[in-house]
């Protein structure tokens, strides 16, 4: 497995592996890899011929006020990872290879960013969007994968993709998940262990309305306020940014199931104590 | 010459291109073809090994009072002009081939945008931005040709270009005058012929402008002062966008020239009659 830093360098061996007629697999990651990152990088493995997974906390994805600072990062300890789950390379950049001094571009998509994750973190998704079009355009992968964990980035880079014809395949990849149910994430390292035990109510509350609508409760809003006394009930669930029903591709909002609901995504965001926590499921026809 | 109307043709013409080993030379333009477009087409025909040229009308450059619906358009003439400097391909798509109902993704260079042509234009530039960056994930060029005419577009383009990684190197090129000194542009087919005659006061105040700053005078407001002046005796300019004495790479203005000055860029846009025309010069040393 090969380290690289440098831009250039990056670009020299992508560059060769195309003319060779390697599949580039790419995992784009900020490090502190946990079971999700390995299942994306295991598919990679299975599905490409060279694999290739980014470790870059990116700055400008994080608002004012959040945890870019305190991040977990472990680079050892994800290149041990990264080793064992069959990555042929890391690509590790530091910030200032990344964004020189004068950096001004920037990508947004309209819409699809501003409502859900977006309203509490302005900006996110076009840090998000930036970084990770600077990746394709450096690596110039084959298929790069993505988690259904956090949906809403999912929906957002595929969309810039297809919008600017972006010659990478986008792979969703499964939530991963603790045996209670909690979705993985590198942010659950910030919850104590009381915070940790607690933190399921997330998972149940949205099976919870899962349930509620397959009984055949047709009006959400019902269905949202009977999740929320849930979630509300719990007393380490400090605050609840929102929990929503959204249509899969177009996160437009439903409000009403009727003959012509096929699909319904639930999605939450909630704080544990200081810690922001987001997951969601996926209706499929079952109601 | 082969003209291309469909994404998924050209995708494939230019993947077969660069397998072969084809240096892609691009030149992109909105049609109606003049000899600066063709300047720069016989530039990539010197340079490349395949020159392609993209003629598109690009709505979304274009604010809801411009001149989108009556820009001038002439595809059996633009034909003709291509053919006769060499070019190997047309891509000539429809809009709703480059834009789908749903489209939501810009990209924004901050604060060079803003300024000059900005000010007028808001929004011109992001549209640009948009259009260049699909155009080069579909064709991949290996260089891309834009005039020095539209001066700031370069300086956005290239910034954007770097900041994104984009692999396209960017060729500038010199602009085109008439006899008279009048920078080409499409848009000069918009003048009635005494406006025409008259057209030539932009480039003459700028000239005034370097003949100033040339002569000694390093109080930039000073000149532009001047320059205004000329300009405003002249009963055919119907108003004044901006006369701007500029970096020549990060566009910031320079109000006074001192030992440190080492090239200006002056720039300038104003109306004859209905129509909007810009022009610029670059001094380097010289004072």
């Amino acid at each position: 497995m090969e380290i690289i830093k440098k831009i250039k360098d990056m670009v020299s061996i992508s560059e060769l592996l195309r003319l060779k007629g390697e599949k580039i697999g790419f995992v784009p990651t900020m490090g502190y890899l946990h079971k999700g990152h390995i299942s994306l990088i295991e598919r990679a493995r299975a599905e490409c011929s060279k694999v290739l997974v980014s470790i870059f906390v990116n700055p400008i994805q994080f608002g004012p006020k959040e945890d870019f600072v305190r991040y977990p990062r472990n680079f050892k300890r994800d290149c041990n990872f990264c080793q064992k789950a069959g990555a042929d390379y890391i690509f590790f950049p530091p910030t200032e290879e990344m964004y020189e001094k004068d950096f001004k571009t920037f990508i947004d998509v309209q819409n699809l960013g501003d409502e859900m994750c977006g309203r509490a973190r302005p900006g996110h998704f076009r840090g998000v969007c930036t970084v990770v079009l600077k990746f394709f355009n450096i690596i110039k992968p084959d298929v790069a994968y993505f988690g259904q964990k956090d949906y809403q980035q999912l929906i957002i880079i595929k969309k810039m993709t297809k919008d600017l014809n972006v010659p990478v395949k986008i792979a969703e990849c499964p939530t991963i998940r603790e045996e209670d149910g909690l979705a993985i994430s590198s942010r659950n390292k910030y919850l104590s262990s009381d915070e940790r035990k607690n933190a399921v109510i997330l998972i149940q509350s949205l099976k919870f309305a899962e349930e509620l609508i397959i009984n055949g409760q047709k009006d959400l809003e019902i269905v949202r306020k009977e999740a929320l006394k849930k979630m509300g009930s719990n007393p380490f669930v400090s605050k609840i940014d929102y929990f929503d029903f959204r249509d899969k591709e177009m996160l437009c909002e439903i409000t009403k199931i009727d003959q012509n609901t096929e699909r319904i995504l639930i999605a939450s965001a909630i704080w544990i104590g200081k810690t922001r926590l987001i997951d969601n499921i996926l209706l499929e026809n079952n109601f």
